[in-house]
């Protein structure tokens, strides 16, 4: 009942896109690069990716009728966000062919699921426990026997549904400010620094990684991913095995993102899992031949993966909120700016990026 | 009376184009990544770039009404192609600020101006004189005393409008094919190789020149642009000076190519101007932080000029004709893959191109 892809979509085919974000946007401005077309549906009459693609579609994700028309528009349909209703992929998918499919939605839209997935393939984690009433959080909280964060387990982004969490007690109130939404107790870890792998796998079990970048946050949002950072080459290594073993048991298609922690014993945790392009592999777009965004359209499009190498070192900014009022500035650095066309600035909002370059300095 | 730009055009502001073929396409692509809207206008309903813009028109270029209608959606027009009606760029020009302007197109639509201005700035180029009658051309060939080329002074491009002529005969016959079109008799000179510059200039004379890579023509038509080439780095200087003294002269505003002839005695002959975005500047997407097509949208915009400093070694090679036909294959090699998502393929007709990227190895 699922489609699949039989062949390639051709230059001149189109690729659907849900979602129509910056990273809608960009996925959209390298298919064009390709000879692709591309449709974009959202919910958002002010979507950054409407003014770049071929057509688009303003309707509800939760409308399976509007979603279906568009569908049969497109000779493959893919998704910027992973937050896509499972009721809309699933319909989805019986009209065309969705990539990546359910599985790695319903995975990652679940953090339970997600790092009891990943544990289940002898990656590492932060502790976890999953709460969902205030007694069940205290008590968690007393068995960690550490600080951390409450998180539910679903449609949290940027810091959204989470809490610190430093006693027992604000442990209890945290689920009640989620009005006992199914949540987890995560521990801190005492990281050196945090990392993240972007990599790709092709419908037939092909495989490409990224060159791991640094990252750093602030407020819950990136603010800065550095290539190369402090990894070192075995690090980079176990990053892309890691990206390996989770794509393989997924049996994705498509690029993902894994966020990680870097320990002090130098060892690696899984963070969290994006099933979408990521914020840390935006320099990929100029210290790549093939960027993340193209690697995407090309995984989902059937397209032979193209080589992740990178040619030059980068350091990625993100521009966030009041920031790209200064636009003029940032266009006299030397390095690459990218602005995503949004309508209006708002704090917190990813405005654009930019990223400085300089000769490769190693591999 | 003419239209000039006060301040930059914003984020979230217009650039109309004049073209909708590869390079106006690839023109749209950059100004999105800048957060810029793009208008197209074209005569051809297949237009690669109505595909990516904001918004198009398809009519003639002599249709001054349409091309007003046009104009009236943008803050500042600029165009693909140097054979614009100097009708329909004046008529422009009283609606909305026109970049590069008027002097510019009436030059280089001109070989013989073209050349006599080169040669005012001190510049060499191969040896030329004007010719329009059998008469004429037969006595310029025994003055220059040497083979060469009679190419008509306007509408030229990829080796159309040109005949090679080895004799005082084929000289005459050759006007007479051109029903006795202005022409020029060029006498071939013994370069070793082929190169171009691509620079831009901005409103306020700020320059800035990419690399000049080495360029080899099959059949009139480019086949490949690689950077670094065989130029020494005082040619390169060189080549960047030349590009320099032509902005500067033309009071120029945007991205221009100077194709040149690198001499045996290490000299370099002023070819052709291009007042726009050039093939052999395509390079730039990967091989630098701003490509050329991004730093003709900065100039044209009223922005600051991007770096044009490469932070790769690059070779570029045009898919022509029937060679799209091996999209597959081309997606396999490890580099970057252009389609330009044209709907028909052609014999001689540009496709796409590909670029190989490596480490820099000198600046």
């Amino acid at each position: 009942m699922t489609k699949t892809l039989s062949s390639p979509v051709p230059p001149g085919g189109t690729i659907g896109i849900l979602g129509g974000g910056q990273l809608g946007r960009m996925l959209a401005l390298a298919a064009a690069r390709l000879g692709l077309k591309t449709q974009v549906f959202c919910d958002n009459p002010a979507s950054p990716a409407f003014h770049v693609c071929d057509g688009h579609t303003l309707g509800k994700f939760e409308d399976l009728h509007a979603v279906s028309m568009f569908a049969r528009a497109c000779d493959v349909v893919t998704f910027e966000f992973e937050n896509v209703p499972a009721a809309t992929a699933e319909h989805l998918a019986e009209v065309v062919p969705v990539l990546p499919g359910a599985k790695a939605l319903a995975l990652t839209q679940d953090r339970l699921e997600e790092k009891t997935f990943v544990r289940s393939l002898g990656l590492q984690t932060s502790p976890f426990m999953a709460v969902a009433t205030p007694e069940e959080a205290a008590d968690a909280f007393a068995t960690l026997g550490t600080t951390g964060v409450i998180k539910t387990r679903r449609l949290g982004y940027d810091g959204k549904g989470q809490a610190k969490v430093t006693s027992a007690a604000n442990a209890a109130a945290a689920i009640r400010v989620f009005h006992h939404a199914p949540s987890i107790l995560e521990g801190f870890v005492d990281f050196a620094f945090e990392a993240s792998v972007i990599a790709a796998r092709g419908a037939d079990g092909s495989f490409a990684a990224y060159d791991s970048p640094e990252n750093a946050h602030e407020h819950h949002i990136l603010r800065r991913s550095i290539v190369p950072g402090r990894l070192t080459a075995a690090q980079n290594e176990s990053a892309k095995e890691i990206a390996r073993k989770i794509g393989d048991a997924l049996g994705y298609v498509g690029v993902f993102a894994v966020e990680l922690f870097v320990m002090k014993d130098s060892s690696l945790l899984v963070n969290e899992i994006a099933p979408r392009v990521h914020n840390s592999g935006h320099w990929t777009l100029e210290a790549c031949a093939v960027s993340q965004f193209e690697q995407h359209i090309r995984a989902v499009g059937g397209w032979p993966l193209g080589d992740p190498a990178r040619h030059a070192d980068a350091v990625m900014e993100n521009i966030i909120g009041e920031e790209a009022a200064n636009w003029a500035e940032y266009a006299r650095r030397p390095g690459a700016l990218h602005l995503y066309g949004k309508a209006e600035i708002r704090p917190g909002r990813k405005m654009g990026h930019f990223t400085q370059l300089s000769p490769l300095t190693r591999t």
